[in-house]
């Protein structure tokens, strides 16, 4: 694999939210950084004689001789105990809006280039200071709304996964080698006890890799949220069902700018399950008497979303729009929540039980605040297997680290055939070789430049 | 004056912007701070052994022994070199809301409290660092907008208004010593060396006084901008001069989420003047179709403007409610734009004039782009003087500090008859005793605790 970063320049960004706060920062990487900041710098002494990991009060001046920007403290780190593994230098400056950028000016014109999203990130991995799975674990925990998504996304950036990947990849490594000299020097090939060693070893690995998948499903709940979007006709009171689970929400996350794109989107934590309601449909602007989405947006949202929750109106009959959204959302998971019981029933069961399990219905009344402890047990047994969530089960950091790992759990399958059928040795070589390069692709050992540029393309600027 | 403020215990608070961000800073202020860093934090060394003005890498725990909330770098500056003149912990973490929140609760658990808005440049304030001035240059400049305010508040921060302010009371203090001394031993007095020797301080006095009073205006316009509202009955093109003037402001400035409260207000920078336009009317939303404000909105805005640009259309007649609000006006700084000048004309300028002098009246046409360069001229005219306006001639921060100059200049003047009429010494004594303490309440040597209060409470929070 090639690699044509340019890793010799000085990169610079603000690496503060944007806003107005106390304290804003202006972040430096790259050889020479130290340098090219002092030619803006006033201070006691230059900050290329400082040494490593200390503060220095000085003033930024725009330029040689320009007028003062401001007051600040400058960190100085010395390569290659840092983020990057880099000199680093961190200007903190008051955090006004204005001020931090006009600091970021005067840095640029020391010859340091903006950096991109995630390029002090993508630095420290390229450098080799961390794998892949931990320069995610950045963007995860930057991004985590729950208590359960930060723990996940500590232990990650601790490298467990790293960890896990790597033991497993020393395994079929040292696989690889006996089958290699096996091959070598089949003189002292003793067939059956080579075959046996093979299948103990693949027999583990896939054990180990099964383990690993099955908390994959509650994982990628814990770290991404439970897509979850409301159906229903009009008038059945989908805005009232989010508003009611909005004031039930016990420890809400404030929205936070830049994380919604085209959607509103609603957090909630329900007893540790991170719900994300996708309000599509406009739920929350449009109110308690009309809302807008119609059947044809109601199965384009079903047709992504994790959840379906299905809202119909107890006190009407079944109708051809229900029926139409039912059949539609048959193979998804679904729960159906049938509002208003505490009206006169028309609508019937029997019908109904024809489109849903009986175990998927629930009966609630949002206006008598009736129902909440069943959907949530619902809710826990459809994703949780009746668990509670726990961090350890987002050991599995994301779906494309699950894919890969289901690609060499499925090498290693394969492999296991072929020792079972005593196939010829290089064929068990080529397989181990195979979960070798799909494990590698979770720590980015053996991942192609795409990939690698599209996960720091996610992150924010200054990261 | 009585200052019973708490001290002795340790504050916390985040200093970064609320939001999604690289880094996420967690303050704290205080003797034992230190320490009590230690108790959560895991690293090499601990904190209390590391030198003032390092930076230490390690992870922040929830409490001993609990688990890990982030990995982080902390910066320790001993007492009395920092921000507070305080020992400062300076917990750098990893900037999502979740994660920054989290390590703040972790702060808090070890016994540090809650920072109260401000506290942080408070403590900076009263433990002697900082004066009062340069502690409203620390919001000042957070708060910048513009070049001009930013390098306002640069020259505040570093002490030219201070500097000012201590150099003439001191020569008032020296005055009375010597008018003391006279006293104390009227045999030395000679009585017309005295009376001339005061006579000649007093004007030394007025003339600096009156000089930096000069320069308020200006230095108001520069750093509050010019507090301006449109109005004019519906359809005379209030939202099209917005958009107007909108386009033509050559250095946007991103409107900042929490400095807008009851109000939609736009900041143009309009060579070198901010102008703050009060969009009370809702202009920009409601659109051009029709502009909501009514004749008595207009006047209520009016009345705290610094600067009323009234709209008329030139294609219609002068009607009933044009006249009402003109004659509400007249006292005010105006501008009249008569508008759609490329129309025919209806309106009739005898009747106009005798509202507005003919200088404040200018001919313009959004729709065809012309007469920009006339209302700027003109807006230049009326604030500055025909000046450009300099970060210098806001020397003088803000109302508060013009007002209490003004006091200053009063007490002087009246030293000054004091003299003229020969009365006895005491007499000037106690006008330049006058004249000391208003001069003391810019810096905040001489101000009660109200006032100081109420200061700080403009502050954002971990500042």
């Amino acid at each position: 694999m090639k690699r044509e970063y340019m890793l010799d320049d000085v990169i610079a960004a603000i690496s503060t939210p944007i806003g107005t706060g106390g304290i804003g920062i202006v972040r430096m990487s790259g050889a020479g950084c130290i340098a090219l900041a002092d030619s803006i710098f006033i201070g006691k002494k230059k900050l290329t004689e400082k040494a490593t990991h200390t503060l220095s009060y000085g003033k930024i001046t725009d330029g040689t001789g320009g007028e003062i920007i401001d007051e600040v403290l400058v960190s100085v780190m010395k390569a290659p105990h840092t983020y990057t593994k880099e000199d680093i230098v961190e200007i903190n400056c008051h955090g006004g809006s204005l001020v931090t950028r006009r600091v970021l000016e005067a840095v640029l014109k020391t010859g340091a280039r903006i950096a991109q999203p995630g390029e002090f990130t993508k630095r420290s991995f390229l450098n080799g200071r961390i794998d892949l799975t931990q320069a995610e674990a950045v963007i995860d925990l930057i991004e985590s709304k729950t208590e359960l998504s930060r723990q996940a996304a500590v232990n990650q950036l601790e490298g467990r996964l790293k960890t896990a990947v790597r033991e497993m990849r020393e395994e079929i490594l040292d696989m690889i080698a006996s089958i290699e000299a096996v091959i070598d020097y089949p003189d002292y090939d003793v067939e059956e006890e080579t075959y046996g060693t093979m299948e103990q070893g693949a027999k583990k690995l896939l054990a180990r890799m099964e383990k690993l998948l099955e908390g994959a499903d509650r994982g990628k709940i814990i770290r991404e949220g439970l897509q979850t979007v409301i159906v229903g006709k009009p008038n059945v009171g989908k805005s009232s069902l989010l508003n009611w689970l909005l004031e039930e929400d016990r420890a809400i996350v404030t929205d936070i700018p830049g994380t919604t794109r085209d959607t509103v989107e609603e957090y909630l934590n329900i007893d540790g399950i991170p719900i994300k309601i996708v309000d599509t449909a406009g739920i929350r602007e449009t109110g308690d008497v009309v809302e807008k989405m119609g059947v044809e947006k109601s199965k384009a949202y079903a047709e992504t979303a994790d959840l379906v929750i299905m809202m119909l109106d107890g006190s009407r009959p079944l109708e051809e729009e229900d029926k139409e959204i039912l059949s539609f959302i048959r193979g998804k998971k679904t729960i159906v929540l049938l509002n208003k019981v505490d009206l006169a029933q028309k609508l019937s069961l029997e019908e109904l039980a024809e489109y849903v399990p009986q175990e998927q219905i629930l009966f609630i009344s949002v206006k008598e605040n009736d129902g909440f402890d069943a959907l949530l047990d619902a809710l826990k047994n459809m994703f949780l297997d009746g668990h509670t969530a726990t961090a350890e089960d987002a050991m599995l950091g994301n779906t494309r680290h699950k894919d890969a790992l289901y690609r060499a759990k499925e090498a290693m399958e394969h492999c296991m055939e072929t020792i079972t059928m005593r196939m010829p040795e290089d064929f068990i070589s080529m397989d181990l070789q195979d979960a070798n390069r799909a494990l590698g692709e979770i720590t980015g050992d053996t991942s192609d430049e795409e990939i690698i540029d599209r996960i720091f393309t996610k992150f924010c600027l200054g990261k």
